[in-house]
């Protein structure tokens, strides 16, 4: 039987519910991450935790380092109770907890932690064929760099994609482009690889963090800087990042913008070293 | 024994819990209203209503009229049900329901309706004595105008009043002044009322239409039109409206900008006049 991860304790997956009076379900007042899970092991959960860590102090959620270690186990514990020995993922959320439904917030109140495992493929046919992505306004809040569940302008921005048979919606303030609907965003211009600042406008991918230190240790070229979506046209290459799917490549703008774009080398590089990176969590080095 | 309405369904408070899947929960993928209850009647209950289709429709979640009345007649059961015979207010939040965790909500997922009632008296002292307002950038998302779950800009926004010893935050996007955190803007300037437009910015909030409404009958020259922080220093008079505390006036500005400011004659015209239909309400009329 399914288990899930229940204020601290393992529980059924069919009896845990939330309790009336939760903030997450009144206000988003909550925070997550998503741990990608391969062959049993989890990808970069100490990043996932620290910035799990972040978020909660960034909304003033008492959340303490001694907690994150306990988090860290019991996810583990998760996911060999539930037998995920193939690939999937954990999700973990942090809610400022349970109180009469008030906007103003008071400090003492409990905050409340569940998780659940889920198994997923990596999606390797994408991967190699790429993806179309439809390019529309960002109308979320100015806190994109906090990971919370006031999502929105994500999900707004994923359906207008998906009806317009694009797999991801890449968003724009204006002609400057942030990042994905849940991904990050990376283009190649003569060689260089370029993504857009982690400023308080798009969130601090951990895939996104994982592969500008792999292009680094390539020597490739790196460009941490704004550009618009009219770059976007004029780009080599472009991919998307993600915990889920990992490098995933554009192969055509729908929406603002229109175009074709090819697969490149850079992009198949990275890929490449990325998969490397995986395959020594994957034997559990 | 409390009451609520959870799904069509009368239910104990203390029985009712939310699916593991709720969407609300994960994405804060909901709309909402509250409805002020006096002497057990509810206060302007169509208005909130066809709001909350509204707010409905613009996140496309499928939401009938035909639920709508029924929603009516259950939220009247719910406040006599719970003998809410004095004053108080009734919670209603639309889910777009519960479904398997993905930013991608499907169209034929069935919403979830639930809402609960508390007695709450007329801050009659605050409505007196008037209240102190902290000024703060507006950092929330582009439609504001749309009654969704997703209040963490709201939620810290208020927290950041009270750090300030300030009963309500009025936030402002740039100079421009928008609304607060959980209420509407007025000043009066040289004799004429002034709003914010509800534009995409700000939640076109019930008790702001009914003022506008009670000042137009009264022959006050109304403009509704965007102005800044700096003309709020030069305003005569400023309150703010909502709900729960009806017609607040403001006393003292702090934050982005500091000021006293005196309680006026023309809001407390629009009090008494705002009192006098609410009576209305209060005797069945």
């Amino acid at each position: 039987m399914e288990k899930v991860l229940f204020n601290g304790k393992m529980m059924d997956r069919e009896k845990a519910s939330f309790s009336f009076d939760d903030r997450s379900m009144y206000f988003g007042d909550g925070v997550y991450e998503v741990i990608r899970v391969y062959s049993g092991h989890p990808y970069q959960l100490e990043m996932h935790l620290q910035r799990l860590q972040r978020s909660a102090d960034e909304l003033d959620i008492p959340y303490s380092i001694k907690e994150q270690q306990s988090l860290k186990e019991r996810v583990i514990e998760l996911i060999d109770t539930n037998g995920l020995t193939h690939d999937g993922y954990v999700y973990v959320q942090l809610s400022r907890g349970a109180a009469a439904r008030d906007h103003l917030y008071e400090r003492h109140i409990e905050p409340f932690i569940f998780a659940f495992t889920k198994e997923m493929e990596i999606p390797l046919d994408q991967q190699e064929q790429g993806i179309a992505v439809y390019l529309t306004e960002d109308i979320r809040w100015l806190r994109c760099d906090i990971k919370t569940v006031n999502l929105l302008g994500n999900v707004l921005a994923k359906r207008q994609a998906a009806d317009h048979d694009c797999s991801e919606a890449i968003q724009h303030r204006g002609d400057t482009v942030t990042e994905g609907s849940s991904s990050n965003l990376f283009i190649v211009k003569d060689g260089q690889l370029m993504t857009p600042p982690a400023d308080n406008l798009i969130l601090n991918g951990i895939t996104r963090q994982v592969v500008l230190d792999l292009a680094e240790r390539q020597g490739l070229p790196v460009s941490i800087t704004p550009f618009t979506t009219a770059e976007l046209l004029e780009a080599d290459e472009a991919f998307i990042t993600s915990t889920i799917n990992e490098i995933t490549p554009i192969k055509e703008w729908r929406g603002t913008k229109h175009g074709r774009i090819k697969i490149g080398s850079v992009t198949k590089q990275l890929q490449t070293k990325l998969r490397a990176d995986i395959e020594r969590t994957r034997t559990g080095e």
